[in-house]
């Protein structure tokens, strides 16, 4: 049986997921995929680095307390040297979910160029990557005969993107609009309950949900870079942040989501991205107040949504998790299933 | 560019769609996919059949009026003669759209398995073949190397096999949950406005949702087996319509509903199949009060939804049509694209 050899950049929540996935059940899913997994590298801001061509004992490294380094280990290394093991892991695939740097991406895209040039498939989680750099990125991995994939910058496992490129061929989509942050969807579901915004923030972030500076959730910085992305990737558009207007969920008070909750509808933080006819893009991200049979109008909780307004299908729309550490890493685990897939049409062409 | 011809088995709303699609948009679609669509067989209980192995013309045919038969034309004859034109059309692709028999399948099964006996890939939107024959007819579909696809078997052109076959690929699905049927969801929905079973049945016959005889919208049979196919499909059962207990909406009164209603809950005739941990299956299709965080509670009109229980994602909904001539058309559409990629892969894997 084939199998890949991966290089887990940043070892945090989501790639020790990933790392749990691969220990708990690497037969069943092996069985199931036609390929396995190894891990063959694994750097860390803490741990520093760790290189293992015939592959790192997972249950070990995932057993790794406090104090604990990978320096003295065989290849083993204190520092993380991220870009130095990237290049010379022998990895096939690199698992890029460093943190996201919102305003230039880094140093994830730094990353991902250097998997890219060295021949290497990526994934990444990261949005910065994707939305500030994902037409060079995706042009470098082409170059290179490689894969640039990041099923998990948007909706993390929730396949939202392959579901349009790869499961809705055909359709022409004309509009994209989706509920794209748990916490600020959350948030407001709250207020409907009469709590004042400022009490529902303190309720997300009792429950994990929200970060300690909720900002980018509360005022949609968030929403607009997975704007970006979905219009690049699906629209057809080469767009920046700077070309998505942005109003987050600050200026809506209690007594207008019960208003209008009264009246049969629900404001939701939501954004849209629209085509016309000759092909331009509109993309935005506002509160909108939605009318009871709208496709996001009963997304309740901290789940994501979109929905795709298609020439032959009408609307069709896909829920589920937008974040958390077991589902970004199914979203890695899809895109390397993506990559295997491509691989195998290669060696199948070049036979 | 490759292209494949097409063998249009019955040629009512369905596959005329299919072929104003190709008529209409054949060129922008092949740019699209990288392939191209020619009709190269029709056959209709009406209309008679035709076989044109250079390409029959779409335009002339679709604007038959009247009294109009293939007859006289070249090819063409006046019997639909559906065996002998699956059996000898130059077509490698045959496109079985002819009505649903429930009980025993046919003629669509013996349409299906005269197609894959002679070499031919099939897409089908008939529920029978696929709930009734769908293990024998796979098999026969893999000795023959070609396909056999049915996405338009449940919900229509929303891609909810392909979903849960390709794009959830490494999850484990341990339950399926769907609201599968347009017209009872539309008449619960009516009912909640306060109608009767019976005003809101004659205002889903008035909007064209449902048959004249409603029972098997009503009565839960339609569902019933579209549980069957994703059982088998989706769950890896092999179960018949015999093994899913069924209750339909006849017995739910406009009082519950708003009674429900009042407390938050939504009446939904909802098929379930469950998977256990040694893989045993059940299933079943019942009228249940939802309350309203549950993912399926929102779904309202005439549209369907099918919410997975998965083990790294937890649930993940996808809703859209269930029903129409464009939107099934585009379940053949989607078929076809899926039979070009396998043949495309076969192709690269024997060069």
């Amino acid at each position: 049986m084939t199998h890949h050899d991966l290089a887990l950049i940043g070892f945090g929540g989501v790639n020790r997921a990933l790392a749990e996935i691969i220990r708990d059940r690497g037969d069943d899913l092996a069985a199931d995929l036609g390929f396995g997994l190894r891990v063959v590298a694994i750097t860390d801001l803490r741990l520093g680095s760790l290189m293992q061509s015939d592959g790192i004992d997972l249950g070990a490294v995932l057993s790794m307390t406090g104090l604990d380094t990978f320096a003295g280990m065989p290849g083993g290394d204190a520092e993380p040297r991220n870009e130095y093991v990237i290049r010379h892991t022998t990895a096939d695939v690199v698992v890029e979910a460093t943190f996201t740097n919102p305003v230039d991406g880094e140093p994830a895209i730094s990353h991902v160029r250097a998997a890219l040039e060295s021949g290497k498939s990526v994934t990444t989680t990261n949005k910065g990557p994707v939305a500030l750099a994902g037409t060079a990125l995706n042009r470098l991995a082409a170059e290179n005969g490689v894969r640039f994939e990041y099923e998990g910058s948007v909706m993390s496992g929730t396949p939202v993107l392959r579901l349009a490129q790869q499961t809705l061929r055909g359709l022409r989509i004309t509009r994209v609009q989706g509920i794209l942050n748990g916490t600020s969807n959350f948030v407001l579901g709250q207020m409907e309950s009469g709590r004042s915004l400022e009490d529902a923030v303190a309720e997300a972030q009792a429950l994990g949900y929200a970060e300690a500076d909720p900002t980018a959730d509360i005022e949609g910085s968030d929403v607009q870079l997975k704007v970006v992305i979905l219009a690049n990737e699906l629209l057809g558009a080469d767009i920046t942040t700077a070309d998505v207007s942005r109003v987050g969920i600050s200026g809506i008070t209690a007594t207008d989501v019960i208003a209008a909750a009264a009246a049969g509808e629900h404001w939701k933080l939501i954004g849209t991205v629209d085509r016309d006819e000759a092909g331009a893009v509109t993309a935005s991200v506002q509160p909108l107040s939605l009318a009871a049979d709208h496709p996001l109008a009963g997304i309740s909780g901290a789940t994501n949504a979109i929905a795709f307004t298609t020439d032959l299908l009408g609307a069709i729309t896909m829920s589920g998790p937008g974040a958390g550490r077991l589902e970004t890493a199914y979203a890695l685990l899809s895109d390397i299933i993506a990559i295997d897939a491509h691989q195998a049409s290669l060696a199948g062409a070049l036979r």
